[in-house]
This record gives structure tokens, C-alpha cells and sequence, in this order.
């Protein structure tokens, strides 16, 4: 028995809509792990644009990434359509970890799931600084 | 004045629906060149496999890549939505010219096009054969 | 006081000497996290295969991928030389952990550290067995 | 016979080493079309920044890619190391034709050829600009 069960739709808070695209599927017909990481990359970076929670290219305060890890539990391949499911895991000082679920076409159980730690900073120094209260606000809408 | 005006939708007869990832975007703030191959290669490929012209996986014939031409005519940028505009140009004795237009969102004006050239060969020999007679009555159904 | 303190050239066994390319710099102009898991997946690989401790492509056990992790220290950017430091850091009963750390160009410290998990199964059926004794023999030579 | 005999290394005058990766290889176990165009990308950034032919990033006058083109002659596959062979072939008013060749290993005949147009450009308004005497002079260098 696993000791990390596959999570739900239910526990996320927020879904992001993807394709796969032909080279994604590696020798073994399936997608290669690397891909997965760039789903994390632009779910995130997606609900932090559009919320407005991190102005990535213009904003005096951005964000750099700390640490991310995927943990694969069946395998998805292309044509495949993806759903990242997004959570907020725990909002630190400076940096917040989302969670994140790998949903393969209308499964309700996760493919893969990990996580994506985005640390703020100031931009030019790049050194941490504290969330900005009306980006706190918007990542505890992903609590669960 | 350009030697070649970019198309128009009308100018393609099937389309398939792409996302981009936010890793698409180069230091330029736009995607990078390389990524529209995949486009291309994405869509040939989901053409050819759910209308069964062609089974790349499996088939006794199945087809190679010989050659792939790109003009970009204006730029795309994550988070743009992408719809790949596919019609046979040219079918010959043992391959097809796909010529393809990458349409940005709901633009009705190509941001890019191109073609990509398949072979149709033996699996196993790689030499080229004819195409089949059933997969030719397909690709004739995307002449412009 | 970081609580992860970049590792050194000597915290690891065996290196595996990889090149960037222009489109892995990202808008920030440096590479983008995702890349660095296309080293780890090609540096585990190539250990694997160049010293016979698993026929990914041939053999009745191969592996896969359950579970990995990325932690960023500095950054990097095209057109750095990469080293990847490879060690054995867990075996299991039928998997192993690898620890991997990134070198830009001649640093001896890591610019980013991670782990990569790789589960040998059989063939067909992917059910987890038994490390082979010969893979085994192999994988303890990467441990510290 | 081939229209499109492949070159050789003598038609090329300039050379740049890269590596492949693992995931580089598709379903059928070779490098898939797509990761060749990063190659060029690579090659000609590569040699544009480090001669100082081009300031891509913050030179008053850059570069933007026009038109992309690759042929297939035969395949590569992980780890095959590539070396991409690099010449001008049409110096204009405004733009330049690289003609680049796909060299795997030590093989003397290209595995893929193809060519890659870029214009020189005023930052910010995108508009062609003659090319600079300067970088004519180095582009001049390799011609063949």
C-alpha cells in the first residue's frame, strides 16, 4: 500500500487547462518526468499573472522558485489533455508553497502530484522580502 | 512590401488547439522559434492519428519527418491560446507537404506558417513505399 | 542561515558533463527550473545504460520514475557548461534514490541539488521486483 | 538519388559542440524533429554573441528570426554528441542566411541540414535596419 495515496480534484482549489504536445511522449510512450515540472511552471505562474497576486516582469517585488518535486503515480501520454490542480500549501514570511495535482482528461485521481516553493524577492538584489499583504490575500483563496 | 503575406484562416481546411507553457517564452518576452515546431508536430501527428491516415505506432507503414520549414510573420507569447491551421499542399508518389498556419487567439491573420514534409515508408527498412490508397483519400479531404 | 547548504564537487561520485541551449534562459535570462530535471533524467540514464545497470529499452526489468526533486541555490544561465555530480544515496529493496548536484561551469559549489527515484519493475506488468544483484553491485559503487 | 545530397564538415567554416539529452528522443527512439531547430538557435545566438557580431540583449540593434528550415537525411539518437557546422550563405541589406549542418559524433556527412534567417532590428520598434558594418565584417568571415 502506498504511503501517498493519489489526491482528488476535490483537493485542489483551482484548475489550470493544458495540452501535450507530440515530444512530450519519450521512448516509452508516455510523457517524459521533465514535462510535468512544466505544467507546475505555468499553472503557477498562470494564477499569479492573472490574479495579479506576483508581477512577474514589471512588479519591484517578484518571485524566484526554491525548491520543486513531482511524485508520479500513472503515467499520462499525449494526445492527452491536462488539468493542474492548484493549492496553497502554507504561506510563509516570504515564500509560499503550492501543491499541485496532475489530472489526466476527466480522471478524478491524480496522475502525479508535488509541489512549486516560490519565495518573493526584491527585484535587482533578489533578496527575500516580505509577502505584500494584498498577495497574501490572494494565495489564501488556495487554502484548503 | 513582404513577398509573402501572411494567411488567413479560410486558407487552412482543419485546426487543432494548443496551449502554451510559460517556459515557451524566451529572454525576448515572446516564444521562442523552436516551439512552433512542436506545433507543427503536434498537429500533423493528432491529424494523422485520429483520422487514421496514418498509424505511426504500430503500422506496417508509418511515416518520417524530411523536412520542416517555419516564416514568422509577428509573435506569440505565453499566455497566448494557439490554433494550428493544417491543409495538404502537395501529395506525391510516397509523401505529403502539410503546409500549417499558427493563429494567435482569435487572430484571423497567421503569426506564423510553414510546412512539414512526411514520408511514407516501411517500418523496419525505413524505404520509402506508396502511400496507401486508404490514407491518400484522407489527405486529399485537407487540399486547399 | 540557509538550512540547505549547497554540497561540493567532492559530495559526489560520478559527473556527467551536459551543454545548455539559447531557449532554456527563460524571461529572467536565466534557465528555467524545468530544464534542470532534463539533466537529472539524462545524467541518471546515462549512468544506468553506460554501465549496464539497466536496459531501459531492452531488459525483462527496467525502471521508472517515482518521485523528483529540485532545490535551487544560484542560478544559471546559456551558455554555462553543466557538470551533473551523481551518488546512490538510498537502496532499496527495489528502488534507489540518486542525490544530483549541478556545477556551472567550474564551481565546485552546487548550483542547485536534487533527487531522483527510479523503481526497477518488470517489463510489461511494471510491478516493482527486486533490485538485481548485478544492478546492485553497480549502484553501491555511487554510494558516499 | 537524392535531390539534397548531405554536406560534408569542409562546406562548413564554423563548428559548436552540444550534447543531446534524454528526453530529446521520441517514440521511436531518436531525436525528434523538433530539438534540431534548437540546435540551430543555439549554434547561431552562440556565435553571434561570443564574436560580437550581435548584442541580442541589449545592443541598440538586434536580431529577430525570419525563417527556419530543416532537412532530415538521417537520424540521431541520445547520447550521440552533435557538433552543428555553421556558414553565411546570403548576406543582405538587412538580414543574413546561415546555412547550419547537424554533425553526429565524429561522422564527416551531415545527419540533417537546414538554414536560418535573422534580421537586424532597432530594439523597440522592430523595424529593419541595414546590418552594421562591424557585424557584416564577421559575418563576412563566414561565408564560404
Amino acid at each position: 500500500m502506498s504511503r501517498h495515496p493519489p489526491g482528488r480534484r476535490a483537493d485542489y482549489r483551482w484548475f489550470h487547462d493544458l495540452t501535450t504536445r507530440w515530444m512530450d511522449n519519450d521512448v516509452f510512450r508516455h510523457v517524459n518526468n521533465v514535462v510535468y515540472f512544466s505544467w507546475f511552471d505555468t499553472a503557477v505562474t498562470y494564477w499569479e499573472t492573472t490574479t495579479g497576486a506576483v508581477d512577474l516582469l514589471e512588479g519591484a517585488v517578484h518571485c524566484v522558485v526554491a525548491e520543486v518535486m513531482c511524485r508520479y503515480h500513472s503515467s499520462v501520454a499525449w494526445p492527452d489533455r491536462i488539468s493542474i490542480g492548484v493549492r496553497a500549501a502554507r504561506i510563509g514570511g516570504s515564500s509560499v508553497r503550492y501543491e499541485l495535482g496532475v489530472f489526466r482528461n476527466d480522471d478524478d485521481t491524480a496522475a502525479a502530484e508535488g509541489y512549486f516553493v516560490h519565495v518573493f524577492v526584491e527585484r535587482g538584489s533578489q533578496r527575500p522580502v516580505p509577502i505584500p499583504a494584498a498577495s497574501r490575500k490572494l494565495l489564501e483563496t488556495l487554502m484548503v
